[in-house]
């Protein structure tokens, strides 16, 4: 029996390439967020043109600050699932193939908020920016139910207090994405600030 | 004699880089998809003209969904046929080569999709999708002939029934393609809509 | 106990999961320099024509080519960190997804300075430039300030000589890099030539 | 001593990750090289002008395809290399480097080969296209150069034949893209097809 055959029948294995697939495309998706920033080729006249141009980007620097924050958060919410997940079936793969359909979509969302900030459609962009993280929570809290449904697909030594602290931690996450894209409604900056705010919080969470 | 030295002459470790530089061009093809997906900076100038213009993004939001699909379920046919393979000769690498090449391409055929759905260009984007489909499965299929005419290529334990069963799965894929390219002549819509039937039973499948 | 329940509580995995995330980062934010690199359409009309052309990018291949080595040292720099450090905390990582959205933004500097390069904004493009690789190195020190700060991070066997190395290594980044910022300020092309002179410094050092 | 700390002193482990690094580099330059490739948003007006359209990119198709198997077989050939290649010392670092410097501009030539092809510029286009993979074997022999210098930076069981048989492989490599080049000056056309041979030649070589 060589390596490779191993894995028919190891589905350790197998999750170890669902999370090495899924890091690929946090990691794809990331970088691609800074290619939509640039100054326009015509902004070359002076060095005054050019730093007002530069100064005028302001709101897709904020806009890719803003993003790139929520994809590492989601990037760490990602193996902080997988490390309780002992193998996946096909609920399993296909919740979280749903969760990088639409994480890899996050240039998407973020280039409109960085478009529309400081004009007009501004409630709009962050009507769709702070409606997309409600969907990443529904995938997020799709895959740990897809997950926790069975014990059998949890790791071994995993305690019925360690399950309980995860479903918190998701159902947590999407009640305060649900709320912020409520109060962009009635406040899109106060929403951003919102967004901030929840940072702190996972961060303390670890 | 150290670890790299092992490598000359063992062919497992060259599958599993094969195996690893695969699934780093699925990735990034997978997510590429996403950055054809914005509105023009022109539709900014109110919250309404934004969500028009969001909402009028339909036909690539559709084609972002079908497409991404498509290359998760082929990431994991890919999974599936190297989980047979021992090791890998000329041929072997070659028909993966030509699997990666036509792979690599599908942000094409999905932005021309995207591009056309609702015009009077649909039928042709349809085709173009759908055959660039059939073209897959043919990669798919030849790599599968590749590996397995010398058995001494396969992994030890397995069985002639797997072996029969793989084969099986790998020609209803070009033949279902090949239908849905058919259907696509006479329906456009029908065949996308035959695309999901697909999807459920290679779900299904597992 | 199986491999993946053996994660909790092993921080050592955790670590080479940050640093191949980290890994992917460098690889498509360096990889993504060369896709502004191109000549315009309307070039093909002759072949002197679009000798012209590909010979007026000369600004595009100095700045890629400035911009491909400082990310490869960067890179160089990081695993030198990485290899330094046992086990990431709260503030290591916080302080390396930093320094990642920082690093990730390479091409909007590179190709700014591409853009003004033997124009008349060509010193605010070296502000930017340069300005970009203090923050650079602002990220890295405190990377490194994060992982100093409690001995138990760092790798058991490390000595006092090798911390202070790598602290003087990290101070010498962010002053010659505060340096070659305030010689932008009296002449880019100085500026420049100083970030050369400073890459055959790193290189010597290893 | 836990696994970190083991990589102080192991020279092995930095050569993975440079090979990890430079495989990553390839994955990405090489899925790049398709998103050049699509037809302008004004061809939906009918399905015989999108068919047209589509049929009209044929040098886009034909630059892809050359590029790809390029890429493919300079990744082989990395690997070829690296397998033969126990530690890395800074000569070695910095050959790499400017091999994966080199190789990340793929997508410059090719787009420019996929824009001047049937155009009057077509020569300028094929000889920076063919002048391009000069230089990318230039690299790989200074990159072999600087690993068989000194033997003990090989792997240990190697053979001095080994050792002939690639240094033969990189300097046919050089002299074969240098005619090609040179064919180039006569007949762009021929020099294409030449490098098709030569694919014939590396693959049979395996």
């Amino acid at each position: 029996m060589n390596r490779i055959q191993n894995n028919i029948g190891s589905p350790d294995k197998e999750t170890a390439r669902i999370e090495a697939f899924s890091d690929g495309i946090f990691c794809v998706a990331i970088t691609l967020l800074a290619i939509e920033i640039g100054v326009d080729a015509k902004h070359v006249s002076s060095n005054q043109d050019l730093a007002r141009a530069l100064g005028q980007l302001w709101p897709k620097y904020l806009a890719y600050f803003v993003s790139f924050i929520n994809v590492l958060l989601a990037w760490v919410g990602h193996h902080s699932l997988f490390r309780r997940i002992r193998t996946a079936d096909n609920f399993i793969m296909i919740a979280n193939g749903l969760l990088l359909m639409v994480l890899a979509l996050v240039p998407f969302p973020t280039k409109t908020l960085g478009l529309a900030m400081g004009t007009p459609a501004f409630r709009t962009a962050v009507l769709l920016y702070t409606g997309y993280f409600v969907a990443v929570s529904c995938c997020y809290r799709l895959l740990w139910f897809a997950a926790a449904r069975h014990r059998r697909q949890l790791v071994e030594g995993i305690t019925e207090t360690q399950v309980r602290a995860t479903t918190r931690a998701e159902n947590i996450g999407l009640i305060s994405n649900s709320t912020i894209l409520l109060v962009a409604l009635l406040n899109p900056w106060l929403a951003l600030a919102l967004s901030f705010a929840m940072w702190i919080y996972w961060i303390a969470l670890g």
